[in-house]
């Protein structure tokens, strides 16, 4: 079978294919399980080299979400799943609307269709996230029953995309299933507009003896996730058996709610003598204005029980980053 | 200023013209109140002729919703509203997904982006659906802080538009309002495509001496509501003061909750000695499974705060029915 993984190329997407690679296979649209004989990582831009753990079954394009002729070619087989991650970031979307738009809604409208086109019953894995929620009358615990209540553009079209790949499956034209991520920790390399980017530098830059800048307070809170559990949340979501799915096909991941002191002191525990860069508090009242209306507080009984993954401990998440980056 | 009513032929639109002539004027974008010099009906088809109560003021006009230049030509005055009632209805969303989405979604954003394009901050009143919940996990009571669930394209593409006229609020591109409204009663005329349509005609029909089938069992529950009140509810949500409205500007609409058996009930005390037509119950499983899956009961706390009208009873909803058409 053949795997489409739209922003193929960024972190998750690539972690997403290594763990695909080694798995080897996935259930089909025919229900069977099915070795993948191709990979193709479809991103807004080419990455400067092929990376090394790339084999012969993976294939890398690049292109415009936004054109529905470039994504239908994508999806040019019957016996396919697609991972849908593709999306402009919080910060990158409170900064370009249109832009979110297109990427975001118009975007995940020609991976929908796409996919509806095929013969078979492609499975979807749609990212979503819990900036879903947010403002004043958000729920003090947010979960899969909490009215979203979107903050940002790129929430409101994550949650538009949730309600269309439910749409979509009630009607038959896939099956697809959304994965609502919490903060993705740690991420690797550069900062990126995602108004989070900073979580994953104050683990990140401290251990390549680099300054880390927190540009919101140390008791902002926040729901986060190792990238670990996030990419086995999308396998695992992706082979439950749809009969198993209510018509509400989304999930909030498992999550930890920490502040930013609580990831400082995770991350200095697990350093022990390691000598660390600055940890330096620098606001910024643009990401600090998103943070806080961020959900304080995230349940996730129903992915639990679907058994979807979660990190043992912020200090397992940070040693994962540490045998895996270091 | 001038008054946009899309889907401005249909009953409700035709209702709402009226009333916005007979009142004369609406808060403009300045803030002050200012008499209205053009109202201008955009619908699908152009009534077979103009309707008597058209005054030179109203100006009719026909098009596709789903054509971007055509929507922004409508929106061609700083001084403007704008009342998006516009849609393919539920049971024709069922039907036609493709029509569903081009019309209440590209047709939505549509009517979005050419009020964003005015130097103005135009006000928009959405006309939203209790359709946007339903399903397994739909709450006992549905109001303004329910998850919306919905289980038509119908609700989904009305889900959509109300995040996104939230998002476009938000952003300062226009300042939008959304009326979710319950099943309207009475509609004159013939039977349309939506599921509800029964609804109405289980009293128009016998009125007019006719036979009446009601596809669905005497104890199917919804939630209803007078189209006066309706029409009086998008007017007083366009008047409200933006400062008086939080993040979430989708209001459900006050209603009343009764079954098939209730509204047979009224009808047969507000009839009196009048001979009536006979109501013949006619089980359709596509219509029932529809009715199924809506709101049992509503809440509307945020709308009643407003100052949002509801009829007295469901017996005056009947007698103005009879007022107005009989």
């Amino acid at each position: 079978m053949k795997v489409v993984i739209t922003g193929g190329t960024g972190f998750i997407g690539q972690r997403l294919a290594q763990a695909l690679l080694q798995r080897g296979g996935l259930t089909a649209p025919s229900g069977s399980q099915e070795p993948i004989d191709e990979l193709l990582l479809f991103d807004v831009a080419e990455p400067p080299q092929r990376p090394a753990w790339a084999d012969e079954r993976v294939k890398i394009l690049s292109g415009d979400i936004s054109d529905p002729a470039q994504v239908a070619a994508l999806v040019d087989r019957d016996d396919i799943s697609v991972f849908h991650l593709a999306s402009v970031v919080s910060g990158g979307g409170e900064k370009d609307f249109d832009l979110a738009l297109r990427v975001n809604l118009t975007g995940g409208l020609n991976v929908f269709e796409a996919c509806r086109a095929r013969a078979s019953l492609p499975r979807v894995v749609f990212a979503s996230s819990i900036a879903v929620f947010g403002g004043a009358g958000m729920a003090p615990v947010v979960g899969d029953h909490a009215k979203q209540t979107p903050q940002t553009t790129y929430g409101a079209t994550k949650a538009i995309c949730e309600l269309l790949v439910n749409d979509y499956t009630r009607k038959g034209f896939f099956d697809g299933r959304s994965a609502r991520l919490p903060t993705v920790i740690v991420r690797p390399g550069k900062p990126n507009a995602a108004a989070s980017s900073f979580v994953s530098g104050l683990f990140r830059e401290p251990l390549n003896g680099e300054t880390c800048r927190i540009p919101v307070s140390e008791d902002t809170v926040m729901p986060v996730l190792g990238y670990r559990a996030i990419v086995g949340g999308f396998i695992a979501l992706h082979e439950a058996d749809g009969a198993d799915l209510d018509d509400d096909r989304a999930f909030s991941l498992p999550s930890f709610t920490v502040t930013v002191r609580d990831m400082i002191d995770a991350l200095r525990r697990v350093a022990g003598d390691r000598k660390l860069g600055e940890i330096v508090f620098k606001p910024d009242p643009f990401i600090q204005r998103i943070c806080d209306g961020w959900p304080k507080d995230a349940s996730y009984e129903r992915a639990t029980k679907l058994g979807l993954p979660k990190d043992a401990s912020l200090e397992a998440i940070v040693e994962n980053y540490i045998e895996d980056y270091l």
